[in-house]
């Protein structure tokens, strides 16, 4: 039996990551990885989950800063990892995360424009050296995943950001994909069926090649 | 007129932060400083004192690690610094502030024993150059203080900390004293009186002084 690993799915707004997940758990499922914890971020954990409500909800239309949303999300991170990923690790449980660092990197870095310095900082800070063995990044047009998203309901303080701010985000992903092995970029923009299949592909790569890069 | 200052009182708990800010408070008016914002921290904006809610409560039971406790306040300072202290001081009201930034470095850095390099760091991120105008540090003897704080009932989750810890954050407060001179230390031992007295002197002195020190 090998080693636990946290895998994390990331993605624009409507990218799929609900759907990939659902396949991931399957993929997982059929090279014999029975026990597996979801997380969400921000969130997972009930002090995490009440920072993320803090984070998506309007205070009286007090302005929330960049920094205080970057921090509070890490402060949620923190918890998540201390408390919820690291110890499930620990037990031999897989991890499969709905969003990690990367997407404070892509939102807040990029999105957000808060400097390299900062948010390399920040990150440090809070994480040290821990992070996914592997990234599933759904690259998608920024227009087509707003459409998806906008069509399920309401959308929230995030989600009603403008075209240019997804723009960033996408740019900052594609970036990061480009220099870390970890990270396997899907191309989001496809069906659902073929989305899937290249999730399933690319993770049945990762097994045969022991769960490296 | 003279440009608005930022003044702030520290200090352990039962120090006697309350009776100074009255008698700052009873100063600033007799120095014809009449509009004065008073601010708390953690706290003092709708979403801070959320955050402030998350930091002294329990959730059912998770650990809240050191540094997820220093990101939220430090997310707090920031909401409280953008969206009150600094609209305040353009205005040119005079703002006066029950804790700041010196808090988390006696009791995060010393108390908590996190890291100058993370504290420092952190520090710039979140405030850049921001700093009080006037500090007046309270110094109280840790049990005296403690004593006094529990006879006023319920101790919180910081307060319940033993007397190293106390110990520890006192020894910051005074390190950080000696370094800067814009920080006043006045012995809380002394009945409330005599320390009312001195904070009365220490403040005649520095209007004296034109507002320096």
């Amino acid at each position: 039996m090998s080693k636990a690993k946290f895998i994390v799915v990331e993605g624009l707004e409507g990218a799929g990551k609900s759907s990939a997940i659902s396949t991931i758990m399957h993929v997982l499922h059929q090279h014999n990885v029975d026990d597996v914890v979801q997380t969400r971020e921000p969130g997972g954990t009930v002090l995490a989950e009440k920072l993320r409500t803090l984070v998506k909800e309007e205070h009286e239309g007090e302005v929330l800063c960049d920094i205080s949303e970057l921090l509070m999300i890490y402060a949620a991170r923190v918890q998540l990892v201390e408390n919820k990923i690291k110890p499930a690790l620990m037990k031999n449980q897989w991890v499969l995360g709905d969003r990690h660092d990367l997407s404070s990197q892509a939102y807040q870095g990029g999105g957000r424009q808060i400097s390299r310095d900062i948010m390399s900082s920040l990150k440090q800070t809070a994480l040290g050296d821990f992070k996914p063995d592997l990234t599933l990044y759904l690259d998608i047009d920024p227009e087509i995943g707003l459409q998806r998203a906008r069509s399920r309901g309401e959308l929230d303080r995030i989600e009603k950001m403008d075209l240019s701010f997804f723009e960033r985000v996408k740019a900052c992903y594609l970036e990061a994909a480009s220099h870390d092995s970890s990270i396997i970029t899907i191309n989001a923009n496809q069906t659902i069926e073929k989305v899937s299949k290249d999730i399933t592909s690319a993770l049945d790569q990762w097994f045969a090649n022991g769960q490296k890069n």
